[in-house]
């Protein structure tokens, strides 16, 4: 039994670290309530605070039924394997037979509906993914504030959870997903080629199946819906409808910040193996990106927004709200690579990131003319997109090793083109871009549309100009 | 020493989850301020927040005179085995010889007081029960809201912490308690019938003596101090009294449903053991089991409340405010049985508290007509009850093994009725209801009964109208 | 590879345990910024919220530039030892050769610029010390508010990040550093003179680095800027000006006590070691202090203030807004001696910090006429040094080994004259106390009159009247 202590207590500190982790992405569900509750007026301040802790019961249930199973639930378990001695979490399986995949086990997963025969030495990675597919769905609760049907909400919370989620989510992480570097079909076969475009997509905390997928969802959401009533004269040109309240707002994106320790450092799901090198050292250089690159984009985001009004309207501004989402757009652009760039790169990353998400922002309301109040669609879409893209120009060969092993046959796996790689990685995850736009969209465009069709989805003028609390959430006030 | 790194390891790995945990559980302090803040009226606002934060400093000063002493001043210390190979805690010392316990030390026990004696390895213990001491403590003051005396509820809390929940928590949870599970003189003695009904109470986080015990004395506070002025009208039916800012109370909530990641999880109190089994299994299950029962009640609360609404009013409103009692409700009701049941269960248990808590909400008011402005009683005394039943009825073989080990004989321990288990458990758990009642009123009602003959526990109807705030707090305005 | 399993796993743990701790120190942001939001008049909230979530960003491009190079840039890095025995962290250097250190080595440190040379096994404490940076830099953001210029603001942030706290940093806690007990020159050399004072400056978590280095500035930023308008009457009376919001104040209050659970115990910087004491008594001891300080600060400063103000004007008044910052005042107290001080030592460390706010915020306003909106100079400059002289009073033999280890040559380390030692660590202490105000009034002074005279750092007397977030920070109200 000794012999075991060194094993089984490494697997428990790993999976404590990950679960522990899934704590901190939940608490991001408080960041979103008091984000979105703070941004709206405050006659649909109830609602949207509603729609925000429903994101986390019906995506319970929702993961429960089939989330998981469509994500996770692969012949090859994805499990912390206590004697694995190099990093890569499924080398351990090297060796074993692997059943011949199917190509439906490519696309989707099919075992674990209900948690039916998943073993309790998985369920860390149930829970830890459960709290990362409620945060993507609250996403959209940005884009549809304060005209939505509540009821409309409901459904398409099932849906992107049940669904629309879990399929990229295993296209992009599972051990059998056609984009995933984790392939344990390659592994297995020793076949390089067998990761797409040599590579797999390196997305490490989620820039393509959490941020786009939401944020893809929320611009069907907000073009299908149309913009409130008033924010756009007619003229077309767009009219302010500032928020009742920024210090909740701004609470909210500490929240989220803090929350973040969790989303990113806690994708590392591992933070000690048992081999010769301190494997925290991955987490931790995570943390630091995460710091650096929501930094950046907050610095940078503040100064541009100054500029732009101190070039157009003449007056210099500190606009405390766009700074808020400066942080979140150097979040969510250092989301996809902090698992395998720099510092420095993560600077880069964040400012640059900052940038996209102003330009977004305009481009979103002046030409496209969508009306988003949250601007999930900039932060979550746009940011996501340059998350994603960054990853393919920043990722470093020596921590791309410590995250992904090598290639089946020893060799470096493939890294960014900016640090001396080729275009695999830029290749690879510029077709989980496209992917993740025309999957979302293709589902969810129609879904909305139909949701429209039969009435359900947005609220009566009534209703709407007198706000969505009183007609529907009852007496007590939100301040 | 290199034999010992395992061993040594396991404990502080321990340790730190336990204690972690414990941040968490005292970050609930947190979420019951601002829970309660925004369910009153904003003039007794900065009066129940001192409440709240008084909750913390006196219940620290409680338990170190003598609150840790009462519940875990026993003759076998309660301590983290290093060495351990199976999962019960207490298994290292059975091949010690365990003193003879004397009838006063199943009642209550009785060393430790200020620490003294207390070696710095259990030192964990009495930080992670003190937050727990220090929430059930709290949860009075939403029941005694917008009239109580500020005075009167520092003796409350001194008269808790002090005597009646550490007693309550020596019964069920020490190696001593009557009702305990944990006995260490039925392990020593290795006779099963030293176990209460045979089982002892599974009461896993804290139904009975956190929830209960806090519950249970808010019904008696509530009761002896009377409605609020205008909370019934002159023919005896209860007028509305909204609080004043719905985003805190949800911003409560969502603090509180985080924090019970470490209530619950933490009441493992042990993550990994040096067996061949990973132990973290344990504290996972019960993170989600914590979740699902707090979705499934967040959910059937909001429908049961707007079905009722819908059949006795004809208008849909899906109220905010007992969509988050729900979740509450449905924490609550997880609480006790969560580290026995499974998943399924889970939301059985979760959804079933909902109703538990809508029912006891109305008959409390419209029944009893008793003014309860934050429905502490039926939240956290209603659902008690409940999820001690549920631990009766549901709780799992195998995760009862995992949890309490087996009988001294190596048999199996009793489990629940529904699982094909016998009755024992339901019997030992409705023990733990009807002495926590009959324990909680006897103390603190003649105790509320002689605060309000003296003329201490309610203020007087013109500062009430006026509001606790600007006589008692001072100018600074809470919003 | 076996055999390393242990020394790999305690190293990852150690690391895990302080990476985590500092995402609860990086979460004080988040207090800090409502504490100050709800403190300040409503037309200025935007303003030092932008302020506070500047700290963060600015903060870390500062500690990334210069400030950990200039705090921890050392000869001998400042490392985690896996393979340690006794409790000291830099033991395992006792046997290498130590670089001859130069003066100016023992005064600034001078590698790691921009993390260049920084192994990543060093990037933990960079993080955590990061945290650190930050927290005490956001202080200044209190004393400052509602009248300083948003630019003179990023300045200083500048300014304080990148030299003048690294500095101080390096001199208290660097292995080179004048005033350190972790002087590896003396370790090497076996020679205990090496020491300040032979024991070196005892300050466990950063009362002197942290609190009072941004006290003091607090005090030369107040000073220099000036009361706000109407802040003292005609006859230079103080008048009254209270926030805006005591429920985000004490929201702030909770969430800086709950960070400090990782300021406070992370400083143990280690969680286990590789020898055959459980080292986790450390950190856990001091979560116990730490709470016990914080309750104890709250209820002597909440009597002292209601017995203040029945002296003087007859009436009872319990302030909320004043117990809060006696929780601070404890917290702020108890953060220098934590790590060394029994349980009852903290108790009274705690209460003697509230009296040391209360009595230092009266002179600060009364006596020298100093308008500190948080009251940043008591709490944090106050309470700082009162916290320096406790622990030269209450340092217990037995912790102090815990967490210093031996002198060089075995003997016991100093400790504190009230427990039986003798006057070495009042006498380093008290040092650690002049050098800190002389160091930081000296740079930090003459910083803010450049600023004065430059016209940089007051905005104007219209705009102060206006509130600043509306001339400076666009329409979005802050409620």
């Amino acid at each position: 039994i000794e012999a075991n202590v060194g094993t089984t207590l490494v697997a428990d500190v790993n999976n404590y670290f990950t679960v522990f982790s899934g704590y901190l992405v939940f608490f991001m569900q408080a960041g979103f309530a008091m984000l979105c509750a703070g941004s709206v007026r405050s006659k649909n301040a109830k609602n949207i605070i509603l729609l925000n802790i429903l994101d986390a019961c019906f995506g319970c249930c929702a993961w429960y039924l089939t989330g998981f199973a469509f994500a996770f639930g692969d012949p090859v378990p994805f499990e912390h394997c206590g004697g694995l001695e190099g990093p890569a979490l499924l080398e351990c399986e090297a060796g074993d037979p692997i059943p011949g995949l199917s190509a439906s086990q490519a696309f989707i997963g099919n075992r674990f509906f209900a948690q039916s025969n998943l073993p309790r030495s998985s369920f860390w990675l149930w829970f830890f993914q459960f709290t990362f597919a409620a945060t993507g769905a609250t996403i959209v609760s940005g884009a549809v504030a304060e005209r939505c049907k509540f009821e409309a909400y409901m459904l398409y919370e099932l849906m992107i959870v049940m669904f629309v989620y879990p399929v990229v989510a295993h296209w992009m992480w599972s051990t059998c997903g056609w984009l995933s570097p984790w392939r344990s079909e390659a592994t297995a076969a020793k076949q390089s080629y067998l990761y797409f475009a040599g590579s797999g997509v390196y997305d490490f905390a989620g820039d393509a199946a959490v941020h786009m997928v939401g944020g893809v969802a929320s611009l069907a959401a907000a073009w299908v819906l149309g913009p409130r009533i008033g924010r756009f004269d007619a003229a077309g040109n767009p009219v302010d409808m500032p928020g009742h309240n920024a210090s909740l707002t701004l609470l909210g994106v500490f929240l989220l910040w803090f929350g973040w320790y969790g989303f990113n450092p806690g994708s590392a799901v591992a933070f000690s193996l048992t081999g010769s090198e301190n494997y925290s050292k991955v987490a931790i250089a995570v943390a630091i990106n995460t710091t650096v690159g929501a930094a950046a984009g907050t610095i940078c985001t503040l100064f541009i927004a100054m500029a732009y009004q101190y070039f157009t309207l003449g007056v210099v501004v500190w606009d405390l709200i766009i700074a808020g989402n400066g942080a979140l757009a150097g979040l969510v652009s250092i989301t996809g690579p902090c698992g395998f760039v720099n510092t420095w790169a993560a600077f880069i990353i964040g400012g640059i990131g900052g940038f996209v998400y102003f330009v977004a922002s305009k481009v979103n309301l002046n030409v496209l003319k969508i009306d988003d109040p949250l601007d999930a669609i900039a932060v979550h879409a746009g940011c996501g997109v340059w998350g994603l893209l960054a990853g393919g120009a920043f990722s470093a060969p020596g921590m791309v090793t410590d995250v992904y092993g090598t290639m089946p046959d020893g060799s470096q796996r493939p890294y960014g083109f900016i640090m001396g790689g080729n275009g695999s990685v830029l290749a690879a995850n510029s077709m989980a871009i496209l992917v993740v736009f025309g999957w979302t969209l293709a589902i969810m465009t129609p879904f909305f549309i139909l949701l429209k069709k039969v009435g359900l989805f947005r609220v009566s003028p009534e209703v709407e100009a007198q706000g969505l609390d009183v007609s529907h959430h009852g007496e007590f006030s939100a301040l």
